[in-house]
């Protein structure tokens, strides 16, 4: 099975402070958009329904097998570059643990949470 | 491959509003000790490090292959019993998703982010 990364976007989040128009695109369907064409290769985007950060949205996350899933908030559709990077690097990075020193300022400062990856059972002999 | 799930409890938080006192144990390590006879068959309780969820804590995740993974936080260790309500519940519903109503209060209040399953790739024919 080849490996496949994820990234999720949010596409319902509402911005808590924007007037409630229902017209209004929301900021994760706009950050969608904007990665077209940007993404790292190898990732893959997925648009996705609640991740329950509704409080801090737009929400994404950062995801694959045998590797740490990392969830990210706050963020605005104008950092799409910054998610691409953040992307590529979690791409590069054994089980997606980037230094942190290396990791995009955004990643630092709003991380939600992380969950260690998924370690599967040894098969029985 | 038999199915795994788990409940992680970070152990690493400290209250934020606690005493800095290095002797006193972490909320996650009380909550895991106080858990231990009361988890229910088939779920693994996980002892982990950060799941940076630190403003929040003490943090848990429930998560298994094929199944939705959710962060919870604001956690007293006294909770004991809730949580392990939550992790039963989370195993009998099909990919862990439990009908709103069913959960735990807590779990409904203080939900930090949740995941949606990995789905593995198809295989190419």
């Amino acid at each position: 099975m080849s490996e496949t990364l994820e990234l999720l976007i949010c596409v319902t989040c509402r911005l808590l402070d924007a007037p409630a128009d229902p017209d209004r695109p929301r900021p994760g369907r706009v950050l969608a958009d904007a990665l077209q064409g940007q993404m790292p290769a190898g990732v893959t985007l997925i648009e996705t329904e609640c991740l329950s950060n509704c409080k801090r949205g737009c929400t994404i996350a950062l995801r694959g097998p045998g590797r740490w899933t990392y969830v990210y908030g706050d963020i605005d559709p104008a950092q799409a570059p910054i998610i691409a990077e953040g992307a590529q690097k979690f791409r590069d990075a054994p089980q997606g643990l980037v230094p942190w020193r290396d990791r995009p300022e955004h990643f630092r400062k709003h991380c939600i949470a992380r969950i260690p990856p998924l370690v599967p059972p040894l098969e029985a002999p």
